[in-house]
C-alpha cells in the first residue's frame, strides 16, 4: 500500500512537514509495512516557501531589501533542492506586517522589496521563480517591484517616480529596456487565487485597498492612479494589463508582473503541486492525506487540501483530510473530491491549548482514522 | 447491512437516545439503506433509568419516599415497555445530591428511600428489578432499605434502629420474618462494579466515606458498625455478607441487599446489556457503534462502549466509538474491542460550547465517520 500525505501547515501551530510527520506516525502504528510519501503542501500563502523547502529538501535565503515604507530590512526566500527554482513570498519584503497599523498607508508603500528579492535570487542563478503574492502593504501596480529590476517609470520631466501607488498618477513614461535580461531566461509562476482586475468597483484600491489602510477618498487617488499606470504601460509596451483576469491581486502586483518576459499568474496550489510533482507521486498511491489548519466554506477556494484532492480525484484516489478544526459550510469540500475530513481537537479548551496539543492531537487522529480505515468490511 | 447502535448518553449534553438518533442521522448520509437498530445504552450508573426506557420504549414512575435525612421527597423511577422490569437508582431517594454539603454525615444519612422506591415497583407486579446503586450519600448498609421493606433491626432493648449508619453500632436483632413477601418472587440485579468489601481498608466506610463527609473519627465508628451488622446478620440469618465481593457499594448496599431473596451483584453494563438483549442484537449486525461523554484510562472500568465491545467482540463484529472528548490513556480500549475512536469537537472552545454544540458535532463526526467506512480499498 502507498500512502501519499500531502498537507499544508497548520498555521501557528505545525509546519507542512510536522504535520505530515504525525500522519505518518500515526498510520505506521497500523500499517508498518505501507510506503508513505510525504509531500509537504501550500497554496502560495503564507508557509509556502518553506513547504517547498520541506519538500525539496532546499535552503532558506536571505538578502537586505526595501521595506513598504523605504527603510531596510532583512527578507527571506527559498530556494529548491535542485537549485532550479526560487519561492520568495512577497510579504517577506512588502507585507502588511511589516507597516505598524498607524503608518499604513497604501499611497506610500512600496513593492520594490519584492523587485530586489527576485533580483538576489537571480543573483543565484535559478531558472524559476515562484512568486506568492499575499499579505501585501501596497497598491502601487508591482510598480517599485519593476523599478527595482530596472523597469523605468518617470513623470512629464523624465523624472522616476518615486515609492508608492501615489505616485502612478504623475506617470508619463514607461521604458522596459533597462530590465534585468537575466529575466529573459527564468519563467515566473505568480501564485494569484483571486479574480480582480485592476481598476474598477472590483479592482485593486476598492477592494484591497482599505485593509491596507486606505481611505475612502485615498482610494479613489489609487483607482486612478493604477488606470492611469494601465494607459501608460498599454501605449508604451503594447501590453493589456488593465483587464487581465487576477491584475488587481496584491495591490496591482498580479498586473504589475505581466511587464516581466516570463510569467503566467496561476492557482497558488496549482503551482505548488507542480514544483513538488505531486501528480506523478500520486498517480501509484492507494490512498491520499491531506489536511490545513481550519476547513469551512472558503477552504474550497484555492486552498490546499481541495487542489490535493481535485488532482487526486482526476486519477481516481481517496482522499482523507484531517483538520485543526472545522467551521460552518466546511461540507462543500465533499464536491472537490474530500471523502471524509476529521478534526483533531480531543477535548475542550481555547485555541492556544489547541495550538499547542497539535502534534498529540493528529498522531491521535491519524491512528484512529488507520485503524478504521483497516477495519474489514 | 445491519449496523447497531448502542451508546452510552453524553452527561449534561444527550441522553443515549439522542446520540443514537445523531448517529443513524449521520450514517443514513452514505447508507440510507442500511438497517440501523438503535439501543439506548448505560452502565448502571447515572442515566441507566432513562436510557432502559428509552430502550423498551417504557415509561418514567415516581414516588414519594424518604430522602437521606429524613425527610420527604419525590423520586422517579423506571418501569419497562414489557411492565417487567423496574429500574431504580438509589440515587434518586438517597443519593448524595439531595443532601446541602454542609449536612452531609453519613452517621446519620439513611438509605430508607430507596427501599420504598423498591416497594413502590413492587406495587406495579414487576418480576424483575434492576438497581443502580452509585452516587449514595449514606453509609448505612443498606439497613434503612431493608427496613423500608419489612426487616426488622433493633437494639439490645428490641426498640427498632433510626436511621444512619451510626446506629448499626447498637444493632443486637436482625428479623427477616416481616420481609415483604412479594419479593420471593422478583429478581433483584443490582449494578455494581467496584469490588471492595464490606469493613476494613478497602471496605465501604474508609474508602468511600469522606465523600460522602465523614471524618476520619467517623470512618472508624461507621467501619466499626457495619462490621457489627455484618456479625449480627451473619449470627440471626446465616448469611455471610462481610467478604462478599462488592459488599461495600454505596456504603455497604452491596452488602444489605444481600439478605434479599434473589440477589446478584453484576456488572452495571452487563446487566442493561441483558436487559436490552444487545447480544442478540448484535449476532447478525455488520457493524457496531457506541461511544460515551468522556473517554479515557477510566473506561475499561466498567463503562458502557467498553462493555459493548466486549460483547461485539466475542461476536466478531467490529465496533466504533464517538466521543464527546477523549483523556490521557484512552488507548487502553483498543485491548477491550474497540477498533477506533472519534472525538467530535469541531473547534476549540469551552465545555459549555462542546455540551451545547453535542447534537450537531456528533452529526458531522458521523457523516465523516461514515463516509471513511465507506471508501473503497
Amino acid at each position: 500500500m502507498k500512502i501519499v500525505i500531502a498537507p499544508d501547515s497548520f498555521k501557528e501551530s505545525l509546519s507542512a512537514l510536522q504535520v505530515a510527520d504525525a500522519l505518518e506516525a500515526g498510520w505506521k502504528t497500523v500499517f508498518p509495512h505501507a510506503e508513505y510519501v510525504k509531500v509537504p503542501m501550500a497554496d502560495g500563502g503564507e508557509g509556502t516557501v518553506q513547504s517547498l523547502i520541506e519538500a525539496t529538501a532546499g535552503r532558506m535565503m536571505q538578502a537586505e531589501v526595501t521595506d513598504p515604507l523605504g527603510g531596510r530590512i532583512q527578507a527571506v526566500y527559498g530556494i529548491s533542492g535542485d537549485g532550479k527554482t526560487a519561492v520568495i513570498e512577497m510579504a517577506a519584503a512588502s507585507g502588511l506586517h511589516l507597516v505598524p497599523p498607524a503608518r499604513r498607508n497604501p499611497l506610500y508603500t512600496t513593492s520594490y522589496g519584492t523587485g530586489e528579492l527576485i533580483s538576489a535570487a537571480l543573483d543565484q542563478g535559478v531558472t524559476n521563480i515562484i512568486l506568492g503574492i499575499g499579505g501585501s502593504a501596497t497598491n502601487d501596480g508591482g510598480a517599485g517591484m519593476l523599478q527595482a529590476l530596472g523597469v523605468k517609470l518617470s513623470d512629464k520631466h523624465a523624472v522616476s517616480l518615486g515609492y508608492g501607488g501615489g505616485c502612478l498618477a504623475n506617470l508619463e513614461y514607461v521604458d522596459l529596456s533597462g530590465l534585468d535580461t537575466r529575466l529573459a531566461n527564468v519563467s515566473i509562476r505568480v501564485a494569484c487565487d483571486v479574480r480582480n482586475s485592476l481598476c474598477g468597483e472590483q479592482g485593486a484600491s476598492a477592494v484591497f485597498g482599505p485593509q491596507k489602510g486606505a481611505t475612502l477618498a485615498m482610494v479613489g487617488l489609487l483607482d486612478g492612479a493604477l488606470s492611469r499606470f494601465a494607459d501608460i504601460v498599454l501605449r508604451d509596451t503594447g501590453i493589456n494589463i488593465l483587464n487581465h483576469e487576477g491584475a488587481g491581486a496584491a495591490g496591482g502586483m498580479g498586473g504589475g508582473v505581466l511587464l516581466l518576459p516570463d510569467v503566467m499568474l496561476q492557482s497558488g496550489v496549482q503551482i505548488v503541486m507542480d514544483a513538488v510533482r505531486l501528480e506523478e507521486k500520486i498517480r501509484d498511491a492507494d490512498l491520499v492525506l491531506t489536511g490545513e489548519g481550519r476547513m469551512d466554506s472558503q477552504s474550497i477556494r484555492g486552498k490546499t487540501p481541495v487542489g490535493v484532492a481535485l488532482a487526486a480525484k482526476k486519477l481516481g484516489k481517496p482522499v482523507i483530510a484531517v483538520v485543526g478544526s472545522i467551521g460552518q459550510g466546511y461540507e462543500a469540500v465533499y464536491e472537490y473530491g474530500i471523502d471524509a475530513v476529521f478534526p483533531i481537537i480531543r477535548s475542550p479548551g481555547s485555541l492556544e491549548e489547541a495550538l499547542q496539543n497539535g502534534y498529540d492531537n493528529l498522531l491521535s487522529a491519524a491512528v484512529n482514522i488507520a485503524r478504521l480505515y483497516n477495519l474489514p468490511r
